[in-house]
């Protein structure tokens, strides 16, 4: 339930503080769970965290005794007071809150909480306001640490192996709900908490649906098969997909495969400090453009992995930029060593079929690691 | 990806019409993805709905192009009109929404894309506001019809199954997530989609934390063991409870269970239309507090099933009510035919361990129906 130990929480604690000052806030409030996490340690599935210039208040309630004590108890972050919440969690914060202007995250609170939380903040006669901010705590998680990295990349190896053993085993007549559980219980066997996300195992026209899941169809010759799923590795995410041929693959599907593996190399080639994360994602579809599927590819090239299976950056087409806001930090739209990344383009045929292909990505010093492994041609099972 | 052939949309929609006329809404936004599902069948992750006085808008992004063209040409559902967005969703929506007042999710919108709304409406010279309403869907939700009862009991018969088929393999030496792989890969091999949640086998002194997960303790002679786990079956969550015992348990074992399947006897027989969800918490809770487990029981007795693993009626102690609000709807606070709970009370002495009974219960007419049917006397494995 906690992870403390591994991480350097004061100094996660003190970047956050670095910029709540920049934004001239006296403190803020934490309700996004992967936020409290990377603060904290503290896993459990309600929590806030109020993180003022000289403490971090964690409240729970009492199903979380337990683990809030661990952690209290763990020492080696002399700002952290544990508050085990008898009613309301969100009452417990209020008479803690300072003066002065308070950041709450505005994309991860509900308009409900947050007119509650501000009722409150009146009812206690405070006199700063609350301010919407965004993106202070995902500014320091999406460059990983030392420890982070060493996570994901263990995470990467066990998920790669995974898929390797069961890709040896998958055949015509097998359903796509029997291939989903054996990558699910072969993640859970190698280490993983849960999948990372509904597994999808995609056959034949359901290729063709970016986001099919498993159903009961058996597999059949002359299919391809989408196979992404990732898992939960001590609290980390990865996530990984192949794209097989159920007996010898049509001169189709050897064009549509051979183009989608042409855009992921172009893509990975280009992954390196500095680099746009457009022009990632340019790399890729200029190939599959080329090669005329630009049409097929109905997503962006990639995603951002840590605590979350989707975080910053995102590697797509440039958006417009939100209007600039006192306590709102944008998601970083360049490539820096530390950034943990997915490259995954792919093509799909309405009615036909599919194909992507995805690893992941470490953004080095000089260039890039690939933290999953498995072989990337076209496996006929 | 799409449930639509099944249920009564027509029906569904026309019922939360009326609510909306109450409320003097020209129109709802809905953002909460169980409640579109509700609504439309749409199982996607990206999505909104709007919902008028003539019609039903869905509107997705490029991904679900494919499930949402499915829904469309299913037909049966005159009003409902499918929106595949080229850019943003919400910019998709914003001009098909009528004059007057519309009200969005508050407790499912964050502020930040309820302000993003405002700002859009604003731009599109829109007169009327959008008030913050909650419940509106969900009110419709907490009473399963028919069909859904028929995949409930469903669900809950092969939850049942799997669980029998588990306890008769644990025994000591068996890591916790090893039994949490047979859960799981037992309930895809019976067809539910995915786990409702992370599965929990908590052994020992980890049997004392009610939010536990799995890890790598070998279960040992001595301990009792919660086993709390749950499936996502045609779109609907179940979620079942034993505690086994490894070994003879000793006597305080024995009588912690003692005490809590009492309470959850007790609880059981209190469930009938009519009566006060606080009322069967508190059958619950006077038994576990006679028996000297009060400070011990640290959570409600149960919660709704259905679309969502949480949801409306909670089985707790009576909250104080929110202040009533124009398109605000409360949770119910008693129960009625048609309701799908979990009683679930448990008993957690930390550093010693812990039982928790769980049964999903369908209120009928004139009592209760179990829909779980797992032996219930404490076993030893």
């Amino acid at each position: 339930m906690s992870d403390r130990p591994a991480y350097d929480f004061e100094r996660r604690v003190g970047a956050l503080r670095d910029r709540l000052s920049h934004a001239d806030l006296a403190a803020l409030i934490v309700s996004h769970p992967p936020n409290i996490r990377y603060l904290t340690g503290f896993a459990g599935s309600a929590g806030l965290v109020l993180l003022t210039g000289d403490a971090v208040h964690l409240v729970s309630d009492r199903r979380y005794a337990t683990e809030m004590e661990a952690i209290a108890a763990q020492g080696g972050f002399a700002s952290l007071h544990v508050h085990v919440a008898a009613h309301a969690v969100a009452d417990t914060i209020v008479p803690l809150v300072p003066e002065g202007d308070v950041g709450i995250e505005a994309e991860h609170l509900s308009l409900a909480a947050f007119r509650r939380f501000e009722a409150a903040c009146r009812a206690a006669g405070r006199s700063g306001e609350l301010i919407p901010a965004a993106g202070l705590v995902e500014a320091g998680r999406v460059i990983k640490d030392a420890a982070e990295i060493a996570v994901l990349r263990e995470a990467g190896a066990r998920l790669s192996a995974v898929l390797q053993g069961v890709m040896a085993d998958i055949a015509a007549g097998l359903r796509e709900t029997e291939v989903a559980v054996t990558l699910e219980s072969g993640m859970r066997r190698v280490g993983f908490m849960r999948p990372a996300f509904d597994t999808i195992v995609a056959s034949g026209p359901a290729a063709a649906l970016p986001h099919a899941r498993a159903g009961s169809r058996p597999l059949a010759a002359g299919d391809l098969v989408v196979l992404d799923f990732g898992g939960v590795y001590n609290g980390y995410c990865v996530d990984l997909t192949r794209t097989v041929s159920i007996g010898a693959p049509d001169s189709a599907c050897l064009d549509l495969y051979d183009a989608v593996s042409e855009a992921q190399a172009a893509a990975l080639s280009a992954v390196r400090p500095g680099v746009a994360t457009a022009a990632v994602d340019a790399a890729a579809r200029s190939v599959l453009e080329r090669r005329g599927y630009g049409d097929a590819f109905v997503h962006s090239t990639g995603h951002g992995l840590g605590l979350e299976v989707h975080e910053a950056p995102r590697i797509g087409r440039l958006r417009p930029a939100p209007p600039p806001a006192r306590a709102a930090m944008s998601e970083p739209e360049t490539l820096a060593a530390g950034m943990v990344i997915t490259i995954e383009p792919g093509a799909y045929l309405p009615g036909r079929g599919g194909v992507r292909i995805e690893d992941d990505v470490l953004v080095t010093g000089s260039g890039h690691d690939l933290l999953t492994t498995v072989r990337r041609d076209l496996v006929e099972c």
